[in-house]
């Protein structure tokens, strides 16, 4: 277990993971600093897979992009380097996990850009501050995420269905969290869909197609954000020769406030 | 039928009300001026009513009082006067109808206070701006009104249960109604419920205690908005010697732009 408490910044996570000190997840760490999630790509899919972002900014908001071959998202972590600050990475090729590393040493090509993509842990945070209760994190389980029917907008090679992830609340706290989650618009904003999740193809709350599920119970309503899984998953699906993505829980923590996302 | 196009402002309205000529509803009439809701009571409960109603911002949103015995609401319309510059108003004596006149010249008194009342009708101009269609305004009928188990915070001899509109929108068209209801919290806000209407002790929405029902599709939830009618019922209930309001969709038309009322 980190001692959380030696972990205030983005820049101490970042530090801690470059030195190897961290190799585990990030969730709780320097409270307050938006942490995002990490898709890399070889340069010939990186104009796709960023108009595939650009035409579904719900899903796949994008918080920093790099230049072809350097680590550095110079927006929101100008002191970062993307192969040796999180605690763990998945390498694929063509679409097969074949390795889980600590760093990029034995991977980083030249011709790679980085996508730094938002998380709903910055919205979450917002949530926790409204003592709005969020039962995935009450009960310590992923949040359970969902392929729908809604077929993304298309963009090159990159195509497939929205992702999302649903949180069970009370119709007083679902309205609350329409409007928290409004002001945050470069981590998946507002929920896409509230109640009857048969109108989204979503047949069995109970059986997600990602993380754990969660209760729903019977004074409350599943309310459904666009997920950021879902650029993974779509550009997973081209099954590239080369795909470098975080390791699940274990995000990129940036320089940025959580509350510098927000606007209003 | 009124020529609308003849009433652009609300002093138009106004004038056309003092004059006699108009005495019908206001909808449609001076687009984008804020209609409102009247209720005038003796000053021995204007204050109780009063601090009611600030205990109760949602359903009971006051634009304006006056000073007693004064007819002027100079906040919001500072050249009106009350006793004339509505189309149609209720007489209301110990909780009983007893007249509809359209002037008050044989019903003021010198201890009056009055009261306006935000009206729905300033988000719902919102909400079709958005494009959102509201069904009991396709429909050409009242918006449906439901008594709930909420009890509303006392004041005085005021109390009772809070009351809901009720207005069915597709999941997507319930979040942005939350997002531009939000808006303007001097005229309701934001819902305060949306789905499972038993948690608000509604059985049967087929079934309103005011207004006119109207159907809830199978790709709709119910949305429900506290309702400007809660003051007037809440009032009504103590059946004072005499109250005052107006008739029902002939309101007052002040000289406040609805969008003016937005925050944000």
């Amino acid at each position: 277990m980190m001692d959380s408490a030696r972990f205030a910044t983005g820049v101490d996570v970042r530090n801690a993971c470059r030195s190897g000190e961290l190799t585990d997840q990030t969730s709780g760490l320097a409270p307050g600093f938006a942490q995002a999630n990490l898709a890399i790509l070889p340069k010939d899919l990186a104009f796709g897979f960023l108009l595939f972002c650009r035409r579904n900014p719900k899903p796949c908001p994008i918080l920093d992009v790099t230049e072809p071959g350097s680590p550095v998202p110079s927006t929101i972590a100008p002191t970062a380097d993307l192969r040796t600050d999180l605690p763990r990475y998945r390498i694929w090729k063509y679409g097969e996990l074949v390795d889980e590393p600590t760093d990029l040493s034995d991977y980083w090509q030249d011709d790679l850009v980085s996508f730094v993509i938002g998380c709903s842990f910055t919205f979450e945070s917002a949530l926790h501050r409204a003592e709005i209760p969020v039962r995935h994190v009450e009960q310590g389980v992923n949040v359970p995420m969902y392929k729908t029917s809604r077929v993304c907008r298309p963009a090159g090679i990159f195509h497939g269905p929205m992702v999302v992830s649903m949180r069970p609340l009370t119709p007083a706290n679902a309205i609350a969290a329409v409007q928290i989650t409004s002001r945050f618009p470069d981590v998946h904003g507002a929920p896409i869909h509230l109640g009857l999740p048969h109108l989204l193809g979503i047949d069995d709350l109970s059986k997600p197609d990602f993380g754990d599920a969660v209760p729903v119970r019977d004074d409350e309503i599943p309310v459904f954000w666009a997920c950021g899984v879902t650029p993974q998953a779509v550009a997973m699906s081209v099954k590239p020769p080369l795909m470098i993505t975080h390791s699940p829980g274990c995000m990129f923590v940036s320089d940025v406030l959580d509350e510098s996302l927000a606007v209003g």
